[in-house]
């Protein structure tokens, strides 16, 4: 069978020219990450027992009829090549979602293996996300083609999408390519979603009796695609390090000048694992953690307040200054906020808005109340910003600038009754972009190249439906555990529409989990004293480079 | 003579503790900066010819009648020590102006001098900048209090401040605190306005018969203070490091995505150098200098132009996404926004803005156009944000939002019109903040280092009226030459209410120089293409941590 090794596809995908790199992005071009030591012999696939689901197995059997129950697997060493080396594989993989630093090392990890353990197999990277699938554009990988990608962020080695494969349709198109193809198997490097994606995929290819198998690999900076198994999503600890060096920065800044409020929003909209994460290595004095505004029901009032309470108390100690962190999915969490924009995108979508403001009387008197406490720039925002839907854009709401006009608010209120002396000045901050692509760590950079390398052994083995996962990360990564989680073992299933929806739960920040105790009992020293820590640049050499984030060692049960 | 060690001060200036710092930061308190060889052995001072002013020498040598005319020095080797050791001196430093990292370094260095060429000295640390001089307050600076600073970002030891020694009392003040802590010598870290009154404070000092020297430092992340002698101002280095490593990680993001805009606005308001850096390390697809806007007198359209030309360029190739950098002061270089403000100050200082506009109509024709044609978010800018004085402030405006806005407009315009068909989404930023802070690169720190040794040396061989200056940067900092540069030497005059007076100009982007026209020769290119460049964190160890800035390097001519 003859195919074109490469079609269609933008510019913005053409191969990087390692002529421009700087010396630090050279000098990791020839880093070749640690590999778990099963991973360096003779291996096989070891078969675990059965699985369920996380929540309504039936319901999950249901729509997973083919897969449902099948065990998760351990790639264990062996005394000869369990694998066929003769067999050329052809794979296909695939960037699907936000940007996560270490996706370049998946598919030199993938490429890898097939180069040592299926020698002559080929692998094609689908361009765009999941619409390369559907849309068959894809280009060969080749070792030519990796090299200037490898232990560099980014995702232009194919660029990712966010399109589902989603209607009757789109797994027709999705056949169609794994037929055209010949493919043995996709690799689908994405978040819970994508991941749902890639089991529906596998279900769909196996209902269908394809030769074609699907394993997932876990990507996200937002650090809530998490499980026993998978102990954590790639991306999370650079994105972390590269926001709590800014902050640090930040806040060396804050007690040299000793006249700013710097509110810091991060990035993660679902859960507040970043925001969390940062709290540990830099020491804020306050950090916002939706779960918690969540589980405590709090009012934006009472948000707004205890910072303003921190900020007097410390203002008491002649303090004028401070960080404080903001989940970027804080007003997510508020249920009072919720209310309002759900009563504001009824009345945007049954009529305008008049300028003399009559349409307010259309709020209920809560939503009226706290519409009207707003600050106007943030009125302004929710009234202009709409989705293509022509609902409110929540992310685009500058929840830092909000809270500093809030608390600006209740501190001159303060003022005048006298409880606070002090003069407050706020500096906003969004981190964001900053941190999707960086150079990945050396643990994301080994981790990556692992789960990489896992998805091809897993293959290899003919298995579908699995996620990559790489265990023991506590100790070093000679002793990482390999193999693959059954997805359907992560399901639980929502009603969308009256229809179930299998997903995989998003794991939120757990206020009983060990790295928010943590902060928990820390937070009110941070708040008043000053324990800035400053984790600084990502090091990728001598002592200080192997050091992984607070929240899997906490998770792990590493004392730090 | 007895005297407190330590006295008044804000908390914020407490001494940070050890035991809270990253694996980072405590790597780098041992770090010993490599010293230049003429520091290592014995030395002495040698004097050069007399020196003159860079304009307006006779009214230089009016305003410093003691100090005009006196020669530059150099520290030279020679066969025994020089200096007497058996001298306790008694030196006070301050920190003036804003954060550059790099200056616990300087205050190391000037520490460690005086321990071993003139032990038993006392080093006093003025707390808050200047304000610390003229209200005597101090602390102590000895070995222990110093240890946690060692390569460390930050001005937090004494903390910095933006009071100057301006009026005749103020100079008393200074002169008693000079008097009653028995100082032999001040070291004021600051940039072009502190070594101004750095100079006056000399000038002063010797007029009064005082014993008390004054040595300036370097210091402006801005890079706007240097000169032949001085080639780069301490901090430069680590902030445009720090603020390139986060357009690297944009960009990627830019190009995986593909439909973002990054506008990234850069601090440094009088010069664009920080600009001009970040672009010959990360080559974005458009940089605006500041410097060039203005010798062309490019309106604000033109620019918007410009913007938009590469931008429409670009969707012809279907790259709907790059990056553009803004230098924080752009519109001071804009005439016409600077003709605008004054008119609006002046509408403003007199008399209220009513909400029906009618004002506008106060206004001459082209600001009334010109403000007419500024998104309103910026035009609520212009009119609600006021300094102290009623005058709009320039320095909140938020160029990067603005030119997004107007670029937007302007493509609107173009699609209808037929010749443009993309999408334009635009993403605004501001990086400042955190790059003032951040840990020194091994360069800031191996250069304050020896600027702060150099001062205790010149300050120990009687020396006053002198920037430390430190040269042959582009060798190896075992053959930097050390020396002092007369302060005069840098000056001119500017008459400001009716009166003259000096100033060390301000070192703007040469059109002529080499970084302009490296950038000018390669920007077309970057504009469609991309060539991004990823700089990555800042390694303290390992090959690539020695490189230094393109400025700095293509100043001293060393190719790259």
């Amino acid at each position: 069978m003859t195919i074109a090794l490469m079609n269609g596809g933008a510019k913005r995908s053409c191969s990087r020219e390692v002529s421009v790199y700087s010396p630090v992005q050279s000098s990791r071009l020839d880093y070749k990450p640690p590999m778990p030591s099963v991973l360096e012999g003779h291996f096989k696939v070891e078969h675990g027992s059965s699985t369920s689901a996380v929540g309504d197995a039936g319901a999950i059997a249901q729509l997973f009829p083919k897969l449902f129950g099948q065990p998760s697997v351990h790639i264990v060493p062996c005394a000869a090549a369990a694998f066929k080396e003769e067999v050329k594989l052809r794979i296909g993989v695939v960037l699907s979602g936000g940007q996560a630093p270490g996706g370049h090392n998946v598919i030199a990890g993938l490429f890898d293996y097939l180069q040592k353990h299926a020698p002559g197999s080929l692998l094609l990277g689908f361009r765009g996300g999941p619409a390369g699938i559907m849309r068959c554009k894809y280009v060969e990988i080749t070792s030519e083609f990796l090299y200037p990608y490898r232990n560099q962020g980014g995702f232009d080695i194919i660029c990712s999408g966010r399109d589902k494969i989603e209607t009757p349709e789109q797994f027709k198109q999705a056949e169609d390519t794994a037929v055209k193809l010949d493919l043995d198997g996709i690799v689908v490097i994405g978040g819970d979603d994508s991941n749902t994606n890639a089991c529906l995929l596998a279900e769909y290819f196996r209902a269908r009796n394809l030769k074609t198998h699907v394993i997932g690999c876990p990507k996200t900076i937002d650090g809530d695609l998490k499980s026993k198994e998978v102990p954590i999503s790639f991306g999370f600890d650079t994105a972390c390090k590269i926001y709590a060096e800014m902050i640090g920065n930040i806040m060396v800044d804050a007690r040299s000048t000793g006249k700013y409020y710097h509110f810091v929003r991060l990035m993660g909209r679902a859960a507040s694992h970043i925001t969390l994460e940062c709290a540990l290595q830099t020491h804020p004095n306050v950090a916002l953690i939706g779960e918690e505004v969540s589980v405590k029901k709090q009012t934006l009032r009472q948000v707004t307040n205890s910072i303003t309470d921190t900020i007097c108390k410390r203002a008491e100690n002649g303090q004028h200054y401070g960080v404080i962190l903001i989940p970027e999915g804080l007003i997510d969490f508020i249920p009072e906020i919720q209310h309002l924009i759900s009563e504001l995108n009824e009345i945007l979508a049954s009529g305008t808005v008049d300028e003399e403001g009559h349409w307010r009387h259309k709020l209920s008197p809560q939503c009226h109340a706290l519409f009207d406490s707003l600050p106007h720039s943030i009125q302004e925002e929710l009234l202009l910003e709409r989705d293509p839907h022509g609902n409110v854009q929540v992310a685009k709401i500058e929840t830092e600038k909000m809270l500093i006009s809030m608390v600006e608010t209740e501190l001159l209120r303060r003022k005048q009754e006298g409880s606070y002396t002090g003069n407050f000045k706020g500096q906003s901050h969004f981190l964001g972009y900053e941190g999707r692509c960086g150079l990945p760590t050396n643990f994301d950079s080994t981790y990556c190249y692992a789960l990489g390398y896992a998805a091809g052994a897993l293959l290899h083995a003919g298995q579908t439906g699995l996620i990559a996962s790489v265990g023991n990360l506590s100790t070093s990564s000679k002793d990482w555990t390999v193999g693959g989680t059954a997805l359907t073992s992560l399901m639980d299933v929502e009603r969308r529409r009256g229809k179930n929806k299998p997903v995989i739960k998003k794991a939120m920040v757990e206020l009983d989990g060990a790295p928010f105790k943590k902060f928990a009992s820390v937070r009110d020293k941070w708040a008043v004293e000053d324990d800035y820590r400053s984790p600084g640049p990502i090091q990728f050499s001598g002592p200080t480079a192997e050091e992984t984030n607070y929240t899997l060692k906490l998770e792990l049960g590493v004392s730090c």
